[in-house]
């Protein structure tokens, strides 16, 4: 098990939690240490929550990469991308494994800049791309890598969302983070969705981008900032890429979908319905794929922690009925007897089989039964 | 943090794994003692991969119980149904608290015998009926609550699953653990499958089956038993159900759907895209809710460990990802370097920037710009 | 060419206009004569709008009966349900050949007095159930015939619908033609809806229904009928069937959906994606079939009056189009000139021409051109 | 009645039958005349398989032109676009309305002489787009219009296709027209596939392109045409518009869809699935609409040839379905009797009604019923 620092991350960031349940989720790892906020009570209060201790809990990243040395696997960095560089060539500098949220800076200089340190130093460093971890995407790269498609021709990929657009129950206009709400030379869109879109294709096909065209909007409520950017480009072997990425679509939570063209045959994933792979092949013939079946890399035990047709998310939803059942251990430590409006207690389990033996009763009686 | 032992779901069985990570990943329990099999080497294995004690691991339940007298918050029963009566009994009167997977027993008889000894011992008695953790299955119950379908009239519910028919790629016939394939006064698939039917219409209307009429089947490769069946019940209130659960419905891997009709609106939950709960009012509007917008229940906190668009799954995706990650640092601490199909280092992070710098730059000079 | 009459199916009835549609579609029927409606304005409005002589046109289909002997290969009936009997009755003992809507008649009693009149006249006689006019239905069917499916084992048919519950806009409750509001020894709804279930079921399979157990209710606007029925049916060779009807189901327009489980392989078809069979075989491999490729009825010409991708609906789309090219042809005959929200005239053709050359221009160019 | 002639449209070309069928189906126009084909049987197989009289069926449109004058209320292109310019060229000279299937012409020249033609001659001549048909598609229209979208910034267009790489069920290579393989000024993709996505923009939004960046690709079989077209466009008011058209896109019959995104709400309609348009406002509220409800276009008479719920193809359907029944009028005509895989008799008929009483009697006495 390897223990891990969060610089950033704080349970009041977007993500923050997101690293912590996944990287504690089969146990590879141990969050030990943080310097998750700058904001004192949010450092404290995150600590809290997840069991960390507060002698490891460090108001400044400094400080941690002071004192934890050699105490850690590595460092996992979740500020926002504005302080990347820094902390990054810090971490390193101080011999620290690095891991980063992507991307991985706010301009090609910085990232020149980190590229030089992890030469120097050679230091371990990956950045993370969540979306690259679904199972029937790896499938689809295993499918690509296996010649299914032929020669890949092109690929088609979007990830529209709403976030700058959408208001509140009560009309109220979205509030995204400050650092969100200046760009660079870089509109924060590009480094924030752009970067999945490069890093999916990049992922499938193995192609490397070449020349791009763009065309950049601002449609949405902060008239300083892009918000929609449309993209041609040209790939290493000829491949093609359709590029949107947006803030300001509405109706799209996060309607993340990724079509590649080959000369054999054709594949589709959309992260909404992530359970399924549609492919066709030459003959028209269309499929679609889910964990099941012939395919090689989403039937593995480590992407199946409970069995197909139960979607991702399942583990999700059978944490909040735990959840649960702690509120109701909770009641009864304190007063012997608790109330749930979710929890199944005896009496409904039992009704459940009296109403089934009725029903095994009534398929022999040929009569409606009695429960 | 609630101390929890397991007795059954070893990691060779179907829902050891589901329950470890869902109990371990909000952090409410810490699983530290079990006897998760009654095979020594899998019980063995099991303590190890999790993390148990090997000292808190044991070959028979009854020394768990012995031995782990007031050390133990609950115990977690997750052995086959036949076996739940002896052990919950057991437990209880061991002065344990009591978390059973469901169905709760084999038969009324057994399911009586049980409630009697928890009315005895007074103690902590629940069952996991896991589907109801979904967040918007909880939003569904409290739009009903909340009488937004006026009077429940009606529910369709059915889960077909194939596998006592699907073969393996390669022609081979499934095969179910032994124990799913005798049927006793109810049939297996009546507790497995049919006891999840009846638990959600409870759920979600609060109303209590009194009649029912039911047809079983045996379609599949197993003739000794029931695999198939269909049913009409009528439910307090004058609310009305069909139901069908199926173990042979080809091209069904786990079709869990839901749909309640009522004199003022209409909802229907699939488990298949959870996160979505498809409504009609009484003037016909046809509304696609999920976690966000106006819902009470799927937008707190608890439910959203990342924000909607993301569906469920996001996180064990991201702790695919994560396990990658452990891979890439286990190489570099003993080579000093890594490579991965999966993870994503410097070069590519940086081509994403140049990609994305080059895109801004396209939209400024209004031309294709190399990479 | 046949020449047929109506009987009922006026304007202002449900099903007039689609029997009129249908039949002169593709030529092979020519509608002479009729008995539209008893309501005389009507009956003449209906002669008028589709081109039937008036003096072919009846008041009373007794002497539509008497004056057309001679004159016509059939009679098409489309009154209410309630008047068949009478109606077919008379027309074949008036040496009609008789088409007839389903459902038969009211009664087992008095179709069987039909069904003694057409052995007695050896007349022609059939009813229609345009769902089985589906190319993909019809596919269905013969990949059952072909044994696609193996032995067939059940059927899950529904026909959910909202008429009796679904307000208008306004809130102003629905209003069903009087005929439709009273049950006599078969509820309406099961004249209506559960006839085209059972044809289906044996259009498909091939099978007869020998024992039924159902439960009816009354859930809308209307306390004298019936308006939702579930049932399970056993029917010959051992196949089951599972079925609902509805017209107080809210959120289905016409959810009519057909799943057929067999030992080999299962089929799902949805009327509201007509175009589409789902298919899934023994190993679990999924398929979408559609009109192309490997089906052996659905890829007939006479299934494809345009090809597949364009789905069933694009001629009528086109007849949309076909009759704005009308109104403007009126306006332009009378005034030299024309307006119109829908038809393209030269200038926006042109455009378009203007636009595609720009594109192809930019191609060449790599840079951004003017249209 | 309009009475009309095709030019062109022959029955084995891909669009004759789908322009009879729409003309006639509403009883606007009447076809009595025709230069079908050049191909001298094809053309007399036309006119006998329409009911044209051969008389008025002409070798040469020249021929007809000549001849027809003062008796047509117009003529229909529906030649390959190559002939359109000198076709229409000559048609409106002759004094004749002209409709002419799109796109106008092969290039910008060409459709520039029309235009002069057109303005010289003040004849009337209009284009057919026929995806504007829909009634969804004119809601959405509608929709906009009405500003529940606010002001429109961009719009998603595609429509892609497989047809020149998709192989048949026996490995066959596609095999298109030969006039559809040679590109001019224009690819013919653009004139085919591209001038629907440039009329539909307009149509919907009203805006006019003004700038365009394209990519070209040749991914198929046929390696002297373009077969796949990327492109960015800015519009008229500052909308963007991204598109994307291809005839090598396996899996897509014919995938057009159209997602319009304003500042108030968004919406999304799919050709595959046309009765359903998607909608979200701007709280993110999304809906499906469709033919009935708050609609102001779509549930107007003219688009509900039948009821809602029955999706824009039934008519064909039921069209498939008297077919049948002519065939079984012809048997019956010869043999006095006759026998159908598809058209249900008595026997059926009355067997459903044997069902569906002993339903209703099972509703009654509570138990099984013999049907």
């Amino acid at each position: 098990m390897f223990k891990i620092a969060f610089i950033g991350g704080g349970i009041n960031s977007a993500i923050g939690e997101v690293h912590r349940a996944a990287s504690q989720m089969d146990g590879f790892f141990k969050l030990v240490a943080g310097a998750f906020s700058t904001h004192d009570a949010v450092n404290r209060a995150t600590a809290e929550t997840w069991g960390v201790s507060l002698e490891r809990t460090y108001a400044d990243y400094k400080d941690l990469l002071a004192k934890e040395k050699g105490k850690l696997d590595a460092v996992v960095i979740l500020t926002p991308t504005d302080f990347h560089k820094d902390i990054i060539v810090d971490a390193l500098r101080a011999g620290f494994h690095v891991v980063s949220e992507k991307s991985l800076a706010t301009s090609v200089q910085e990232g020149e800049e980190i590229a030089k340190v992890i030469a120097e130093t050679k230091g371990f460093f990956c950045t993370t791309y969540n979306y690259t971890g679904y199972p029937m995407v790896r499938e689809l790269k295993q499918f690509i890598e296996d010649g299914k498609l032929g020669k890949i021709q092109q690929v088609q990929v979007e990830m529209p969302q709403e976030g700058f657009m959408r208001l509140g129950v009560q009309g109220e206009p979205p509030k995204p983070q400050a650092w969100r709400l200046k760009d660079t030379v870089i509109p924060k869109i590009s480094l924030d969705l752009g970067s999945h879109l490069h890093n999916m294709v990049y992922f499938l096909t193995g192609e490397r981008p070449e020349r791009i065209v763009a065309d950049q909007s601002t449609f949405g409520l902060f008239p300083q900032i892009v918000d929609n950017v449309g993209a041609l480009a040209k790939y290493t072997n000829g491949v093609r890429a359709q590029i949107w990425f947006s803030k300001t679509a509405l109706g799209n939570r996060n309607g993340l979908r990724i079509r590649v063209y080959g000369s054999e045959g054709s594949a589709e994933w959309f992260q909404l319905e992530p359970e399924t792979l549609k492919t066709c092949d030459l003959r028209g013939h269309v499929s679609l794929c889910d964990r099941t079946g012939e395919v090689k890399i989403a039937n593995q035990p480590r992407y199946n922690r409970f069995k197909a047709g139960h979607p991702a998310g399942f583990i999700e939803a059978f944490a909040n009925y735990y959840e649960d059942i702690a509120d109701c251990l909770s009641q009864f430590q304190k007063t012997g007897t608790f109330k749930s409006k979710y929890v199944c207690g005896i009496k409904t389990s039992l009704e459940g089989l009296a109403m089934m033996q009725a029903a095994a009763k009534s398929a022999q009686t040929d009569k409606w039964e009695n429960v």
